[in-house]
């Protein structure tokens, strides 16, 4: 490990994989950089920590680390139906570790180049491990989706499905088919942030949320802004194949409050739903009704049987 | 100490002060924060990380971590000459300490309030310490202040004085003066962000940076860029009256190597230079002409003697 100042490992591993775009008027090298935001468009603004231990383990290759840093925060950008343009990055270090940096850096490129995202800035410090991307995305003026839009009967709506990556930190220890870990374990290094749904959230969403905590806590955060309730169609949610083989009794919690999945929960007015599944179905997206917005408070299961169940608003909680 | 949620920690704490401004169409609450940039101004985005330990001490006042957090990035800002809008803010907590969260929550409506900056959003999550403040500020269209920007014969101005903060830093463990000591670790504590430059570097400014790891460290990046050198004025640079009373040897050391003062090095068209100072004068600001910039690469001291000594470019350095 060579020793290297701040400033030319910056230059090393970061410089080389700034992304042209015309709306960068300047980026990494001055004390701030520049940018264009046309008119007619808003600015979109997320913050996500990683800090080593709690959201990934150190002995993950930095690879999938920088991936799931930019995941979670292109995850954001999604919920809000906004297109995802800069990061900046702030990244803490004990030590400048060339290899590490390689892989990181190679992380960054391979998450931000596919959707022309330019790393515009940030800062590195010592100290320990940990990452911070701010990422700004743009949005047509008054269309970017919030959380507080959901009306008593729009319809509960899911993409993919959910589990898989709360059943991948679960069999973390346990030893399980080669083929069944890296395709949990996929799920949990590289979920895919679901901007594929970005046109379809901004012409039909009353309201959405990624599912970052447990499908549960997120949609809760709707219910809340949004000052309404919910019924969940129990057997309609979703959920990863591996997780009914392994968790078959306890498969419905995994769905229900296990973070990390990255789909967007978003609510529609009943009238388009039909509209929505058929411009879905050409696009071929896969997503399901899973529940429907109430005038009561609260969150509630409804089963086949029509047994309804109270549902506590629980997930991955930090401070707990 | 309670237990507490991450969101109701977030609640509490810092949805309370989140400043009213028209151009935050939305703040804290949703995936992201959306904002308005007016048409004719661009965006300027800088991020910094305060790090336990390593830019604080834990047991300073946490009212005292949050200012620096606010001001360190306040100055990056009136580098570029822009007006700081938003920040958001990311705060890794190793547990939810109300009273350390209160008094932090203090210091940043105490330094943001005075600039009219909101807080639009950010994350808590549970970690060693450390804080990542990503600040937002705007400049008319192509006047934002470059490094790249100084050219030969330039005046090299400085605001204030330097070594303040570094001999705070220095005198933290020995018995002295308690009026002095106060004095100096207000310097280190609360850098004063010299955003009562912004006008005049927007008007006058050739090139810009802050000077936060040290003069001659700094003064470099803005040589580099701008491709030319420079020849200090070693006795016409401002020296704190405290370094020169304890460092009466070293004080140019102190001036040119100490970080963390946070006053403004610019350059200046030398056909500027009159109606430049008699505005200063106007308003009261105190700013000196402690160099030139010349073709030959490198920067170079002159004492009064006329005898000329190559200075490295030394500041303080993480990962060394």
């Amino acid at each position: 490990m060579l020793s290297m100042d701040e400033f030319s490992l910056i230059d090393t591993y970061f410089k080389s994989i700034v992304l042209e775009r015309e709306d960068v008027i300047f980026g990494i090298g001055d004390d701030a950089a520049c940018l264009h935001v046309p008119e007619g468009m808003e600015l979109l603004i997320s913050t996500d920590t990683l800090v080593d231990g709690v959201h990934f383990l150190n002995q993950w290759d930095a690879y999938d680390i920088a991936c799931r840093a930019v995941n979670v925060n292109l995850s954001d950008m999604a919920a809000m139906a906004a297109t995802p343009c800069w990061i900046s990055l702030a990244l803490t270090l004990p030590h400048a570790d060339q290899p590490w940096l390689q892989r990181f850096s190679q992380g960054l490129v391979d998450s931000l180049k596919p959707y022309q995202i330019a790393l515009i800035g940030g800062d590195t410090t010592r100290g320990p491990l940990s990452i911070t991307i701010t990422i700004h995305g743009l949005a047509p003026k008054g269309r970017a989706i919030r959380r507080s839009g959901a009306l008593v009967n729009d319809k509960i709506v899911l993409s993919g499905n959910l589990g898989g990556a709360a059943l991948a930190v679960d069999l973390l220890k346990q030893v399980i088919d080669e083929k069944e870990r890296d395709s949990l374990m996929k799920k949990l290094l590289h979920p895919i942030p679901r901007l594929d749904l970005l046109s379809f959230l901004c012409e039909y969403a009353t309201s959405a949320i990624d599912v970052s905590d447990g499908l549960s806590a997120d949609l809760n955060h709707i219910l809340t802004q949004s000052k309404v309730g919910a019924c969940l169609f129990l057997e309609s949610i979703p959920i990863h194949p591996l997780v009914v083989n392994y968790e078959k009794k306890n498969a419905i919690d995994f769905a229900l409050s296990g973070g990390d999945d990255y789909e967007i929960c978003f609510t529609v007015n009943p009238k388009d739903e039909v509209k929505l599944f058929k411009a879905l179905e050409k696009a071929k997206i896969d997503c399901n009704v899973i529940g429907v917005i109430e005038a009561e408070p609260g969150l509630r299961g409804k089963r086949k049987t029509g047994e309804i169940i109270p549902l506590q608003c629980k997930g991955y909680q930090h401070f707990t």
